[in-house]
C-alpha cells in the first residue's frame, strides 16, 4: 500500500508511520518529495485493514495497490476453478442453465416446470423455498414442504436443485435438500450466514449485492473461502442504478472483470435483474456471448398465476426458444450448453 | 392502484383482470379511452404484491397510488411516535446524541469514550460488540465480552446503551444488554432477523440500507412493526452513489421526507456517510437544522489507535466543540439538546 | 395521464384540475374512492409539461401513462427506421463496426488506423477532431486540420466518417466534412445544439448520456426528429453508477429496450464504457448478442502512444482477432458483419 | 503520481515508463518490493493527462496523488475568495439568498416575484430567460424579451441578476444583461461555453452537473480560471441517485467537502434539488448549517399558475417564514442573513 501523507506532515509524523507498518511486519519504502512524502508498505494485505493508518496525525491517504482478497485472487490460483455438483461441471466448457419457477408453489406447478425446463436442456431445477419479500404481506415460501418437493422433483427429473438459504438457523435444513446453496443479493454482506455455509460440504452460488461493487463481492467470496468452503460460484444479478426502465441494470462486464480477478465461476441471472420477461432472452444470450458460465433463469408454466415474480418469468414456449438461441450462441464462443 | 393495459389489449383480456381483482376484494373501476383501457382499483394494499397482474396478458404496467407500507405510515398515525428508553424520550422536542466508539475495544478504552461522551451531554453511549466487516480478516468485535463493559459503563455513566445485532441465534444474548437494538445497514432487508427483533420487547434503532430507498426502508420498518414491536427509529447513514470523495452520500432530505411520509422518529448518522471526521461536524449541524431527531456519533478516545473505523471518529475536544454547536442550532430550529 | 387528489382534497380543488385540463383539450374522467379521488386525462401528451398540475391544490401527484416522447416511439413508427449513409444502411440485417483512433492526432496516425480498421471489415471511421477533454490542459484535438484528414482517409479508403461536433458555431464546419453527426454524451441535453443538428441534413449519432435515464435519451432524440431530422442513431455507451473498476457501467439491456419503446437503431461503444481495452471484445460480441445495430470501437495502431484514451484502444491484432468473433456471433443471431 | 506496474513487467518496461516520465519533467522515484515494481513521479500535474501511462506494456495502473485541477484548489490559494458583485459579496460573513421563479414568464409575473424576494431580504433575483427544457414541446423562456424584464426589474428593486446562458452565441446578449452568469447542471461540462464564459468580465455561478464528480466540478471551474475568470460561485443542485421520492439528492456533503478543496464560495439550490417545495425549507435551513454561502430558491407569486417547475416553487408567505428561519441558523452558526 501507500500511505501519502499531508504537505506539511514533519518527520516526527512519518517516523510514527513507519514504525506502526513495521512493528506489523511490513517493509517500508520512504519517498520523499518537494511538496510532500510518501510511503511505500509491502506485506500481509490481510492485515491491512486493522492498521488504522488513515487516522493517524498527518496522513492524507491511504492508497491501496493489492486488492483485498486473497484466496478469491487470480494471483492465489492461476487456472479456472471447476466446481463438481454430482456429474456435472461448472465453470468448464460447458454452460449449465438453471432453470425454474420464482417460488416453490406447490407439488405440481413445481413438477410441471421442472418437467418443461429438463425437457429444454437445464440441468439444475431453480425454486424458491424460502422467499425474502420486501412487503411483510406477500407469500413467504413453502419452507420445509417447498424443500421436499424440490427433492422430488430431483428424483424424478435427475436436475439438481439450486434453492436460496436466507438465514443461519434453517441452513442446516437447506442443506439437508439442496445440491448448491444460494445465498441471496440481500445477504452478499450478511457475515454470519457467510461463515456458516463456509462450513458446509456443498456449493455456493453468492449472488451480488444490488449495490456491491465487484471488490465487495470477491470479499463475500473470501469469507467462505477463508472458512474453508472454495466451491463459490458467483452470480451477477444486476446493480442498483438510476435507471429505472429495467428493474435493475444489469452489469455483464462484471463477467470478463470477475474472470480476470479471479479464478471462481461466474453465472448471470437475467430475470432477477431486467424484472421485466420480454427482454430476459436477449440478455441471456448476451450474457453467454460474454463468457458466463451459466445462466439462472425464471421459467413458470403459467406466469400469470405466478405468486411472485410472474412478471419476468418466461413461458415455456419462450424458454424453449431461448435453448435454441442460446446453443447457437454458445458454439459462436467455444461452449456448448 | 392502476391497471394500464396495453393499446390493443381486448375487452376478454380486461375482464380476466377485472376479475382477479373483484375476487381479491378490491373494487374496480374502468376508464376506456381511444388508445387504452385503464382499472383502477381501491382495496387492501397489503395484498398487491400476491396479485401478480403485472404478468397477465394484455396488462403493461402497475401503478401503485398508495405506499405500500400501512403502520409505518403519517396515514396510519397522524401524531408523532416518541419512543421511552427509561427516562430518555426519542421523537420529542429533545434531540438525543448517541455517541461512542465504532467498536467496544477494551474496558479502559469504553470506559473513557463514556465518561467524555457523557460530560459533553451525550445521553445515549454507542460501541459495537458484534461488527460486520467488509475483510474476513479484520478485527470482529469483543461479542459477549463487549456488550459486558457496555452494561458497565452504563451502570458508572447512566447512559443508555445501543448497540448492534447482527443474526437471530444471537439476538437474545444482545438483547439481555442493550437498551436500544440496532440494525446494521446490511441487514436492513434480512428479513428473519426483522422478525425476531419484532419479538422483543426493546426499541428498534433500524439502519438505512446504503442503497435502499425511503419507501424500501419504511418497509423494512413495517416488518418489525407487523411483527408487534411499534418502537422503531429510523437512521438515516448515507447512500451509495457515484460521489467517491465520501464514504457514501449522506441523504439529509430523507428526514423531512421521513417525517411527511411517517411518523416514526429519524436520527442521522454523519460519522458512517462522511467517512472522514474532518466533515462530521457540518453536517451534524445540518441534520439537526433539516429536522432530525437524534444523532449517532462516533467518539474515541484517540482515533489513531482505533481498530474499527478511526478515521471518522471525532475526537474529544472535537465532540466537545461539536456538541455546543448543535446547543445553539437546536435553539434556532427551536428544539434542544 | 392519471391526476392522483390528496385523500382530504374537497369538490372545489377537484373542480379546478378538471377546468385546467379541459381548457387545454384534455378529456377527463373521474374516479372517486372512499379514500381518494383519482382523474384520468386523456390528450395531447406534449403538452403536458406546461400544464403544471403538480403545483395546483389538493394534488398529490400526476402519473404519466403515456412516454412523452412520439416521433421516437414504436407506437409512432411500427416498421425499424434504417437509415442510409452513403450506400451503407444502418438498422437493417448488416452490423456496422466504426472503428478507428479516439481522436486524430496526426495524418499517418490517422491513415494508418484506416488501412487497419478497413482491411478488419469496418465500414466507418471514427476520430474526434474536436475533442471534449475533462481537464483544460489535456489535447483539445486538431480541429479543422482533423477533419480534412478524416476527409482525405475516406477517400483513400471508401469508409464513411464519423466524428464529433462540440457546439454550434463549429457544426457548420463539421457538417461539411462528416457523414454522421456524433452527439457526445456531455451533449445529450445541450439542447441549443440539438436544435441546429436538427436542421442540417446528415444522420446523427446520439450518445447515451452517462447519467440519462432512456425516457430522457429518447426525449433529446425527439428534439431532433421535431427539428426535422429523423435520421438518429442512438449510442448507448454506459452509465455511471458506483462500480468503479470499469469507467462506467455498460447498460446492454438498454438495447433490447430501446428497441422496444423506438424504431430507431441503437450501437454500442463498448470502449468507453468499460475504458479498460481487455474487456472491450467480450462486451463486443455481447453487444452483438444483445441485438445492436452496430458498434463504436477505438483502434489505434499504437495505444501506448495515443494522446487520448489508450488504456482503452485495441492494437491492430486485437481489432482483427475481434472482428471474427463479432462474424461467428452475428450469424448465430441471424444477422452479418 | 504512481505507477503500479504489472507483477511481471521486466526491466525494460519499467525503464521505458521512467523514460516517458523523464522526458516529460517529472522526477521519478523506483521501489521495487518482491512482488511488484512501483514507480513515483512528481512534476506538473496538469500534464499527466497526456503522458498516456496506463496504456504502456507492463504498467497495471496510475494512482494520482494530487488532485487534477490547481487554480481552484485550496492549495493554490489558502484564503476564502470573496466575489463582488457591485456592493454585494459573496463568501464573506453575509449568507446570500438568490430568489425568485424558475422562469420569467410576464412582466408582471417578475416585477411581483421580485418586490415579494425582496421584502423578504433576497439580494439577488434569479429567473429563467432561456430555460433548458427535457421536452422539445415544454415552454422554452421569453429570450431576450425575459433579459430586458430582468433588468427592469433591477432597476425597480437594487436587486442584482442571476440568469442562465445556455449557448456561447446567446452569450454576448446574455451577458449584457446579467449580473451572475449562470451554467446550468446539464452545460457543466460544455466545454466550449466554459472557454467562453472565461472571456467576460462577470461572475459565473456554475451549477454541479447531475452525475458529476466534485472533482469533475472543480475541473469544470478549472476551465473558467485557466481562461482568465477567476469569479467563479460554485452552486450544488442535487445529484442522481437511485432514490426517486425526491427529484435528486441534494449532497449536502459537498459544501464542507468543496470549502476543504477549494477556496471558492459555495452555495446550495434546495428547490431543483427536491422537486417538491414542501421540503425546500428544511434542507434551505440545512444548508446555511453546514456552511453554504448563499442559497438559490425557486419562489413564485402563484406556483400552481407557474409555466415551469411549479412543484418546486415556494408561495411568498413560505418565503418569507423561510426567511427567519434561516436567519436565526445564520446567527447560530455564526454568520448573518
Amino acid at each position: 500500500m501507500i500511505v501519502v501523507m499531508r504537505p506539511k506532515a514533519d518527520e516526527n509524523k512519518v517516523n510514527t508511520v513507519l514504525n506502526r507498518l513495521n512493528k506489523a511486519g511490513f517493509q517500508t519504502h520512504l519517498s520523499q518529495g518537494v511538496e510532500r512524502t510518501i510511503i511505500g508498505a509491502i506485506g500481509d494485505k490481510t492485515r491491512m485493514g486493522d492498521l488504522a493508518l488513515e487516522a493517524m496525525p498527518g496522513v492524507e491517504r491511504i492508497v491501496p495497490i493489492l486488492q483485498p482478497y486473497k484466496l478469491a485472487s487470480r494471483a492465489f490460483k492461476e487456472e479456472d476453478t471447476v466446481i463438481s455438483v454430482g456429474d456435472i461441471k461448472i465453470g468448464g466448457e460447458q454452460i449449465h442453465i438453471m432453470a425454474g419457477p420464482c417460488a416453490v408453489e406447490s407439488r405440481e406447478q413445481l413438477f410441471e416446470a421442472a418437467e418443461i425446463v429438463k425437457a429444454a436442456g437445464a440441468t439444475i431445477l431453480r425454486g424458491g423455498a424460502f422467499k425474502p419479500r420486501t412487503s411483510p404481506y406477500s407469500f413467504q415460501g413453502l419452507e420445509e414442504q417447498g424443500l421436499k418437493y424440490l427433492a422430488e422433483a430431483r428424483e424424478r427429473t435427475g436436475l439438481k436443485i439450486v434453492t436460496e438459504v436466507m438465514d443461519a438457523n434453517t441452513l442446516p435444513m437447506v442443506a439437508e435438500y439442496a445440491d448448491i446453496l444460494q445465498i441471496g443479493t440481500r445477504n452478499m454482506q450478511n457475515f454470519f450466514l457467510l461463515r456458516e455455509v463456509a462450513k458446509v460440504d456443498k456449493p455456493v452460488l453468492l449472488k451480488r449485492g444490488a449495490s456491491a461493487t465487484i471488490e465487495e463481492w470477491l470479499m463475500a467470496a473470501e469469507y467462505i473461502m477463508a472458512g474453508g468452503n472454495y466451491n463459490v460460484i458467483l452470480c451477477e444479478r444486476g446493480i442498483r442504478t438510476f435507471e429505472n426502465y429495467t428493474r435493475n441494470t444489469l452489469d455483464l462486464s462484471a463477467v470478463p472483470v470477475v474472470k480476470h480477478l479471479s479464478h471462481l465461476p461466474v453465472i448471470v441471472d437475467p430475470s432477477h435483474a431486467l424484472g421485466k420477461w420480454r427482454f430476459v432472452p436477449s440478455m441471456a444470450v448476451a450474457a453467454v456471448a460474454a463468457g458466463a458460465d451459466g445462466l439462472l433463469i425464471e421459467v413458470h408454466p403459467n406466469p400469470a398465476e405466478a405468486l411472485c415474480d410472474g412478471p419476468q418469468s418466461l413461458t415455456p414456449e419462450n424458454f424453449q426458444a431461448l435453448m435454441k438461441d442460446l446453443g447457437k450462441v454458445a458454439e459462436a464462443v467455444g461452449r456448448k450448453l
